[in-house]
């Protein structure tokens, strides 16, 4: 049915993810790029800092929340169809913010194809990894 | 961080999923109900059927994205803070959609607590349950 991809950003530049400004910016640069299409996006800025932000795509939808205070962002993308775009969004995503660590979840959202087959299971894979020297 | 519930149905009445002025209605009431604090939503009509719905709250977001011919909805609600908005949120879900066959995964999105102590991995827990006789 579709490709979750469940991430989290650590050691991101806090005036990338400060202001929803900056991080709208980044978003539709990613989505764009990406081949994804944006039938609307919604953002939240908190004060003092921190933004969250939803796009509702025609794949599923993009989202990120980011805590500035501890150089910290949550992002999902979640794709039905081709799993091409999301995997590309998140890696457009990664030289965007610039990470020094990050973990990232791949869910396939199958259980209509897997109802049929519970033995076949195929949940997640999971990675996680320290990049940069700090 | 934050708890993210992420979950399928399957087997639910696809009259309550194919329009979005009845999938608004529910998640309106998901959401006031559990005590979530909606800051917008974004809704998208399929035709002929199929709705893509996204909340943005204070606490992070919801999504739901049906397909009414598959009988399918994959949800997704990530909530920051007290993680039991989130657990009741998916009950009322569970309530208002009543599937036939239903999974859900809890991911504690807690990279930052998580990035001193490697060794103390909390990554997700997961169950699958067919309900009812079908």
């Amino acid at each position: 049915m579709g490709i979750h991809v469940i991430a989290e950003f650590l050691g991101v530049d806090p005036e990338k993810i400060s202001k929803v400004e900056r991080v709208r910016e980044i978003l539709d640069r990613v989505v764009a790029k990406s081949g994804l299409h944006c039938v609307s996006s919604s953002f939240h800025q908190f004060e003092p800092y921190g933004v969250s932000a939803v796009y509702l795509l025609c794949e599923s939808h993009l989202s990120v929340h980011t805590w500035p205070e501890y150089e910290y962002v949550a992002l999902d993308i979640f794709t039905c169809g081709d799993e091409g775009s999301a995997l590309k969004a998140f890696d457009l995503m990664l030289e965007e913010f610039q990470p020094k660590i990050y973990n990232k979840q791949v869910i396939w959202r199958n259980l209509y194809e897997r109802s049929g087959v519970p033995n076949s299971l195929r949940l997640s894979r999971v990675e996680e990894k320290r990049l940069g020297t700090s």
